[in-house]
């Protein structure tokens, strides 16, 4: 796939992400409105929307009848309602991002809170909907999500970050569990949601499924923890050099960026050598893959 | 049912429900084990257990192989979530629950927050693994879980609720949406996930299981209210008077008392007239329904 073919097909993904999440979500209209309005300033506020077309990628690779989109728009509601809540005064106390006010600056703190439990809530309340006449996806995708997004896995990395962070001891080890757990375990389920999707799928493919989300996930984070250093707020949408500035531990302060890139990089062709397990027609799985490697935001 | 013996099957029914919880939320020494202090630490803080009992009656009328505890694990992870996040600082920013300090009171603000959403989060999870071979059970529960606690009808409670009080604004119709959504829509759920429970039911049990869990859940608020004018906070294990000392409208001070209790009741005659068209085999949730009624906390 060349790069240009890989760019289009990306963009038509995404275009289609953006329509599913404006179609699915409850309108803005619905009572209480500013709720809906809410949910819907913090979701349409841009991104890449990199978890739902990595889930569209897996999907892709095998033969399925199931609609993918609203397990797209699940995994996008739980990311968004993440980045909501740890925005709040009481987490990091962010005032933008993505360039746009965060949250609670656009509307207020209580409202915030509860657009971010609104969107964790409908991400279950979708999937349950969406796939009532296919019982089986439904609870397959709503398990791959909520483990994700539990106290062990999204929310115990958020834990051990806040934590770390406040009392200075952090460890290799600690930004190892915080990385693999706050980053690293829901880009995983968007592999393994596309293959829950499918009509029929061994167990093997699963487990092919999380090792590659594991290391793409990993590589995602190092790869932001190397931007926060070498790139700027206008290309990042949100302030850079915070981590340094915060004498936060993360792969760079730990290993250099050199290192880091190459830490990066063998993750991402560990992942990319995975794909041919999980069928031979991931073209665009890999050039994904790639294209997260060397993002510049 | 005597008297007597409802008291002894409902404490029956309680110690299970405390057993299932302490056997089903994560141990606390899972890492982060603080997170896991705090959920159970809010879990474990009493109540009266009422949802999962409710959702255990119905569940007992029909013949089910399905074990409903997880299920009343989940009801109650989603109840004390909300009861979490509603008594933060930027809401009802509330120091006491059942006598005891609340979880940001007692952890901080920042843990409170995602205890909270760990539990919200938990509930689907325990659902998904808990009824993974059973996929149509696991689907039906989490959808009618989901859709209780939702934007529209739990959080949208919430919200109008958060905005009445501010702007003073309020209004009989925003009162009665107020409390069908943020009370009745949950405990509407434990009666349906009941009877999804169960090894086959007709469609028109659900409805029937709906129309109980409304008028049951409306009542509840109502005798809230009342509560909230009659009983002490060493009964109730939180400060009363908050309502009238806060200009609140409730039904006691847009009907008094004593037509609210009228209501009450007739909120409650209606829930029991219809628990036959459920089953025969109903003499628990009657007594129940009459013991929600006439309940001092």
């Amino acid at each position: 796939m060349t790069s240009q073919e890989f760019k289009k097909e990306f963009e038509e993904r995404r275009l289609k992400v953006e329509e599913a999440i404006d179609r699915l979500l409850p309108p803005e209209d619905a009572r209480p409105t500013i709720i809906h309005k809410a949910m819907r300033y913090s979701m349409e506020a841009g991104g890449k929307r990199i978890r739902p077309i990595l889930l569209l990628a897996a999907h892709d690779m095998f033969p399925s009848e199931a609609d993918p989109f609203p397990a797209c728009v699940a995994i996008e509601c739980l990311h968004t309602y993440s980045l909501i809540h740890d925005d709040l005064p009481c987490m990091d106390n962010s005032d933008l991002r993505r360039g746009k006010p965060t949250c609670h600056k656009q509307f207020d703190e209580a409202m915030a809170l509860l657009a971010g439990d609104a969107l964790l809530t409908y991400a279950f309340q979708l999937l349950a909907e969406a796939y009532e006449s296919r019982p089986k996806i439904a609870a397959g995708l709503v398990l791959d999500l909520a483990d994700a997004a539990g106290s062990r896995k999204l929310i115990g990395g958020q834990v051990e970050d806040v934590l770390g962070e406040r009392d200075g001891k952090m460890t290799p080890e600690k930004l190892n569990f915080i990385h693999h757990n706050k980053t690293a375990a829901l880009i995983t389920s968007a592999v393994t949601m596309g293959v829950r999707l499918a009509d029929d799928y061994s167990p093997d493919k699963l487990d092919v499924a999380r090792q590659i989300g594991k290391n793409i996930g990993l590589a995602f984070q190092v790869i932001d923890d190397i931007l926060d250093v070498t790139s700027d707020a206008a290309t990042m949408g949100k302030t850079t050099g915070l981590d340094a500035a915060n004498q936060k531990m993360t792969y760079v302060s730990l290993y250099g960026v050199e290192r880091s890139r190459e830490i990066a990089a063998e993750l991402t062709q560990k992942a990319i050598a995975l794909c041919q397990n999980l069928s031979p027609d991931c073209g665009f799985l890999k050039a994904l893959i790639s294209y997260m490697q060397n993002r510049i935001n």
